[in-house]
């Protein structure tokens, strides 16, 4: 299997409490790029329980969507320039400008969670994804976010 | 000062990660409700850290606007039922059911944030209200949620 997209974040920007890998105390999410489309596994630990009993805390589903989001949005441009000709371009590193999450049915607790994104646009340094995460066969929420790739500090 | 709106859920409902009293491993936000607005106030732990370096993860943003505004959605409610002459009503349990959030500027680390509430709408059992974030004088994000009062199980 190829890296994860956030193992090639730089050392600057790899320390994201959701999925950066020098976070030591983080939950480390690993999303992957697979055609046309993003996708990563999780189980988060369980005290990370929410407002229904045995379910996920809204918080940590929108971290999940978030990290998953940005990783997507990171991939997908990349994909874009290479499919350009820019065929050295490197992974660059987004940020969320806009997260709008619908929550469809209770995530539940200790069992493995998957996250799918796929592309909705390019324009210019703006990419837009569609976020799902699901639990076996159960739509537990989706979202669409509006990612902004960060200017070099 | 009166008690958190928290610290008012039932124990059932007490061990959410980002602010319930009951889990000893979370955040254990508290909000107040003053008049017509809810408010918070939160030094998020420094490993909280996300994409730009010592600024707060977007997931952890999102995270202390949901458990504000499912607190504030519960506050509103309540207080709607008593205006209306159910002087007796308890503080319900509310969870979201959408979560829509701008993220404006970053936020910082290692300074503390203020949550600020406003009730938008009561429409049975859904109440919408509007959030914003902010670092002194710096608005960070907004939002807005539409929260849904959690049946009786």
């Amino acid at each position: 299997m190829t890296d994860a997209i956030q193992d090639l974040y730089s050392d600057e920007h790899a320390h994201c409490f959701g999925c950066g890998h020098r976070n030591t105390m983080g939950i480390q999410l690993k999303s992957y790029l697979n055609d046309a489309a993003t996708s990563a596994s999780i189980t988060p630990p369980a005290h990370y329980t929410g407002g229904i009993p045995n379910h996920l805390f809204g918080g940590m589903v929108a971290s999940l969507l978030d990290c998953h989001g940005t990783a997507s949005a990171a991939a997908f441009y990349q994909q874009h320039l290479r499919q350009s000709d820019k065929l050295d371009a490197t992974l660059e590193r987004f940020v969320t400008a806009n997260l709008n999450i619908d929550y469809i049915n209770p995530t539940p607790i200790n069992q493995q969670l998957t996250l799918k994104g796929t592309l909705v646009s390019i324009e210019g340094r703006k990419v837009r994804v569609s976020l799902t995460l699901t639990s076996g066969q159960t739509l537990c929420a989706r979202a669409t976010m509006l990612a902004v790739k960060l200017m070099a500090s």
